[in-house]
Parts: structure tokens; C-alpha cells; sequence
């Protein structure tokens, strides 16, 4: 090898991970029909956002504010926190890299569960940390597993998502509030809550920003419909919060995403009626689910995991052929959840198209 | 501290280098009447750029291609490489992060020029590099003795900028192609073409990716005048572009800056109006610094760095007095630079309100 990188980076796979919906177009030369795969949301942002993104277009030339004052103050109004409570990044993808830049480090233990967020992973083993994780237990992370994995192995961070993709699956307030309180002393949880507009009221435990053990992500990527503009945030101690400036781009979040942010969060109308529209949605993968003798899981997300009742293979086998019909899904990584494929919460078109080619896909799949 | 950070993390400052105009906005109560301090594009994108933002707003829903397919095969086709030569990200600085994290480990050296870009010594700190630096010699960045330094040094990488922000300095393409023929086993040139396009024909070497031993980063932020939509690249060897997806945000990039970006490399007219305005706004502000008794220096920029005469102190006061009055502007951090300050190329009105403003600058500084 000619170049130095370090060992670090010479160790990393050189396999991409990322396959955008794009790049499967590009390999079958054929658009998707329905894009239900990411999880984004189908239902697009508030008319006022679009609008604000096209008045500020003009303004493209000026580079954001790098404290990310307006929106941060938008926040933290809605969030009923204070600004230094409030950290905003390159959605919580990006958010995810520098929190896990702080405190990993060669050798560091970060527990998960064997299923979980992927590009969490992805991020903890890019800077050299040691992944130890716990099962799923009837498609749900299991958060007393998972704090005594903690323990046990002395985890500096611990990834816990509720409501959880890629199950949908979630905990209510007091067990997520169980599980804060049992943080081990040296650890600190990252609590994903990305689908949190979507769960069911009683999910998200209440902000407590004096707990120095808790960082709380949440985007602009799903509920409000922005996932192209990367905008994700995250809520915590205020010295936990301060300490994202030592490291972050600080001008990498663009004006627009900011302009937009600000243009969402005044339009919560538009956040209800898509949590509506999602929940709708949900009703109907499940039932398209269940006419195909299949089982729906219980989902507080914008997607559904559909349990195809086989094994991986299989399930993958039914997605392929899915994805070959011109509908784009995803599935779960790992057994037994890949039994699942994953299905967005869809407009009524994407999910006629889905009802249609689902039935084929199962067949072709036997 | 109660906080798990990495022994690095816990050594970075916590002072935040990034000020915005928008923080100075706010610290006075006032606008600014004249934003001449970032080196943005007062002359903004091009309007078919911001048709095309209008026109995708509502996509901004989806996720854009991790793989940044379309914009990386527009750059290719303008820049005659193939795709695989070039590595698209969150602007300069982004790509500037993930370089130095595949490099710089604690311990690693890395030679650059004393007050060059600051943005790259932020991140080499931030992995633990260690920076060695040679002064400016003629307000140039000193291509000899830079490489000198690094073999002396054992650099792993190397910065050099051309154009140069801050000072606006140039060398021919002649001379930096020697400073790439010399680059020392085992190093790696980081060539910044942030202002390339300004730059008289002849200042960009012709393109080598070939050589294993340099990455040059250039942007849409500064002659496309999208700094605010986050859109830089770099072009180098296929096995050193590669290396980036082993740790980059892969959906990192705006869907709008992929569109953006596509539509700016369509109008080309519009750069080449853009860069004659800049050349006209360098010899308006060449002219008023002498008519303030000033020595403007040379540029190849769309900025001109102003020598006040005196020392860094008496600039800023001037700097302070500009922008007391609402002239954004800003001035290198160490000597003998720091004698200067900073103008980005503004437009009529911007710099009417500058040559209006800096004799009284002048005179409070006195």
C-alpha cells in the first residue's frame, strides 16, 4: 500500500454499505415506482417549507451561520429548553460521527443491539471502537440487556433507538426512564429518537437536560419531511452540547437546511397531518400484510416491518423480486429480524403498487 | 470532568475560531450594510441554479444518492477525469476533515504555511496532528521551503493553497508542478483550488490522477456562489478517492446541492461573468485602497488583502472601525499578514459603502 492512512483507516472494510435507492435504479437501468425503502417521508415537507427553501435559493451564495443561532433558538423554544441544550448538524447521521469522535477511541466499548441503526456501527467502528451487543427480544431492543451488557463490559456509549428502526417496535416513557436511571457511572446512552413524532404519546420520556449521561438525537429527516437537507439535532447537557464545537464543521449545515428547519418547526399543522397520513399508512401495509398471510409487526414509526413467517433468505427473496418489480423496500441485516422486510409509510399510490407486486414477489419467492 | 471524552477531546480548546458575520450581527443590533468578508459570491449562483433549487424544493423529502453519482459525473465530464478520480462532500472543509482523519493520527506531522487556511489546522489538531509551519515570504506561501520543511519534518501531509487565501497570492502552474515533483515518500500534497477559477490561465497545474500523492480540492462555494449549499470536491487517484467512503457521512450532501451543483457546471457563462466582475470589484478595491494611501496587494481571488502599513494591531482597529460601521470584512490572524485586512470582491453598491467608510476607519485607527 503506497498511501499513508493510518492503521485505523487500513483496517476499515472497503466494502460501501450505502446503497441508495439510486444506485439500484442505476444497476437495473429502470426508475421505482414506489420509493418506500429509506423511510423518508412520501408526504414532503409543508407547502410554507418548500416555499421558504425557494425564496432563500437566491441566497445560496452566503454560507450559513455557523452557531446556528436561529435555528437553535427555534428549537429550543419548541423543545422548552435552553439554546445551549441544543446541538444541530449534518442530520443525525452527521451529529452521530462527532458524538462518537468525542468519546471513542481505539479500544473503547460501545454496546447496541445485534440489529440496530447500522450507521451508528458504521461511525463507532470508523474511529476503532469495539462493538458488544445484545439480542432483540420479540423485535424489540431490550433495554435492561442492554444496560447490564453495559455494565458488564464497561461501555462508554450505549445506542438505544426508540421507537427502534428497523422493527418499529418501542418502549413506553417510564421504561426508557428505567433505563436512563440505570446508566453505568463512566457511560452514556444515546438515545435515537428520529421517529419520535410518530410514536404514540407516553413514548418519549421528558427532556432533562441536567443529566450528564443522555444525549437525545432527533432530525428534521422524517416527521418534517427534509431528509435531502440534512438537518438532525440533538439535546443534552450543556456541557456535552459545547464540547460538539471542538470538533464539528461548524459551517456545515446549509442556510437552506436552516431557512427550512425554522419553516417546519412554524408548521406544526403539517407535522399532524402527516403523523395522520403515516398512521393511515401504517393501517394499510398492515392489512395488505395480513390478506397475503403474512404478519404485520406493531409499528410507532413511518414504516412497517412485515414478518414474511420464513427465514432470510426467503425474506430476502421476496424483496428482491419487490425490488425488481419497481418497488423499493428495504429489510433488516441480521437473524431473526431479516424474517422482516420494511416498508414505508407510503402515499395510496405506493401502496396499491405494493399490494399489487406483493403478491407476485411471494410467489416467485417460494 | 464527569464526561468520558477521548484524551484528545479533552485537550482541544473549547474556544469556538468560527465567527460569523451573523454572531457580530447580533453582538451589535445592527446588519451589516456591506457582507465583503467571507470571500463569498456577493453575484450570487446563477439564476438557472436557482430555478433548479425552486424547482427541486419539494423533493427534499428523499435522500440524495450517497453515491453523489450525477454531480460526480457532470464534475468528471467538466474536469476530464473519470468518476472514480473524484470524491464530492460537505464543501471544502468537510472533505478537509475526512482527509485528515485518513491520514492523522496523534503523533502524525503535517506542514503547512504559517496563517494559511486555519479550517485545515482546526482539523488536523482535532485528529491529534502535530503542525510544523513555514512563514510567508512576499505575502506567498514559499513552495520550497514548505516541501523542505516536510522532508525535514516527515510530514505525512502537506497544505498549500493556489490561489492562497488569505493573501490572494498565486504561483504559475510551472512552479507548483515542481512542488508536486517533489513531494517526499510517504507524503501527501492537499492542493486547496478553492479560487482556481479566479486565478489567471496557467496558475492550475493540468490535472494528474495518477500520482498517488496529491488531492486537490476545489468548490462550488466560491466562483459558483453556492457557499451556503455545502458542495466541495477533490480529484486524485482512484485508490486515495476511495479511501473516503471508508469513513465519510455517505448521505451527507443536500439532494439540492447534487441539483445545484449539476446546474452550476451547465451555465458556465455564468462563472465567466461572475469571475469578470470579480476582476472589475479587485481593481475597484485595488484603487481605493491607494487612494486611502493603502497598498493593495496582488490577487487571484476574489478578494484583495489590503496592506494598512502598520502592524496588526493598526489593522484592526481598522477592521474594528469597518465593521462598527457595518462593513463586514476580515484580516489574516498572524504577522507580518496581519498588517493587512481582507476584502472579498463586492459589488458596486458594497464597495461604495467601502470606500466610503475606510477613510473614516482609517482615522479612528490612527
Amino acid at each position: 500500500m503506497p498511501f499513508p492512512f493510518t492503521p485505523l483507516v487500513d483496517k476499515l472494510p472497503s466494502s460501501v454499505p450505502f446503497v441508495g435507492p439510486e444506485a439500484l435504479e442505476r444497476r437495473t437501468g429502470t426508475k421505482f415506482r414506489a420509493r418506500i425503502g429509506a423511510n423518508e417521508s412520501v408526504f414532503g415537507p409543508s407547502p410554507t417549507v418548500i416555499a421558504a427553501i425557494a425564496a432563500a435559493a437566491a441566497e445560496s451564495w452566503q454560507y450559513c451561520d455557523p452557531e446556528n443561532h436561529d435555528i437553535k433558538a427555534a428549537l429550543a423554544k419548541h423543545l422548552g429548553v435552553a439554546p445551549e441544550n441544543v446541538m444541530v448538524g449534518e442530520g443525525i447521521d452527521g451529529l452521530f460521527g462527532y458524538a462518537v469522535r468525542l468519546f471513542v477511541e481505539p479500544g473503547v466499548t460501545v454496546a447496541t443491539s445485534l440489529g440496530a441503526y447500522p450507521t451508528f456501527n458504521f461511525h463507532v467502528q470508523g474511529f476503532g471502537g469495539r462493538l458488544v451487543t445484545t439480542p432483540y427480544v420479540d423485535d424489540r431492543e431490550d433495554p435492561d440487556s442492554l444496560i447490564d451488557l453495559a455494565t458488564r463490559e464497561t461501555a462508554r456509549l450505549i445506542y438505544f433507538a426508540n421507537p427502534d428502526n428497523p422493527m418499529g417496535s418501542w418502549w413506553d416513557h417510564g421504561s426508557v426512564q428505567r433505563m436512563i436511571d440505570r446508566i453505568p457511572d463512566g457511560a452514556l446512552l444515546m438515545l435515537d429518537e428520529a421517529y419520535g413524532e410518530f410514536a404514540p404519546e407516553g413514548t418519549l420520556p421528558p427532556l432533562d437536560v441536567t443529566n450528564p449521561s443522555l444525549l437525545r438525537f432527533r432530525t428534521f429527516s422524517k416527521a418534517y419531511g427534509l431528509a435531502g437537507l440534512r438537518l438532525g439535532y440533538c439535546i443534552g447537557h450543556a456541557d456535552l452540547i459545547r464540547a460538539f464545537d471542538k470538533i464539528r464543521n461548524h459551517f456545515g449545515v446549509t442556510k437552506l437546511g436552516q431557512v427550512a428547519g425554522i419553516a417546519a418547526l412554524g408548521d406544526q399543522p403539517h407535522l399532524n397531518s402527516v403523523v395522520g397520513k403515516v398512521i393511515t399508512a401504517r393501517d394499510r401495509i398492515a392489512a395488505i400484510a395480513r390478506s397475503n398471510g403474512l404478519t404485520p409487526l406493531p409499528s410507532a414509526t413511518n414504516f412497517v416491518a412485515i414478518d414474511c413467517g420464513r427465514d432470510g433468505d426467503h425474506a430476502r427473496r421476496v424483496l428482491d423480486a419487490l425490488v425488481a418489480a419497481g418497488i423499493f423496500v428495504r429489510m433488516p441485516g441480521v437473524a431473526p429480524l431479516n424474517r422482516c422486510i420494511r416498508v414505508t409509510a407510503g402515499t395510496g399510490e405506493d401502496l396499491a403498487l405494493f399490494a399489487e407486486e406483493l403478491p407476485k414477489a411471494l410467489a416467485k419467492a417460494d
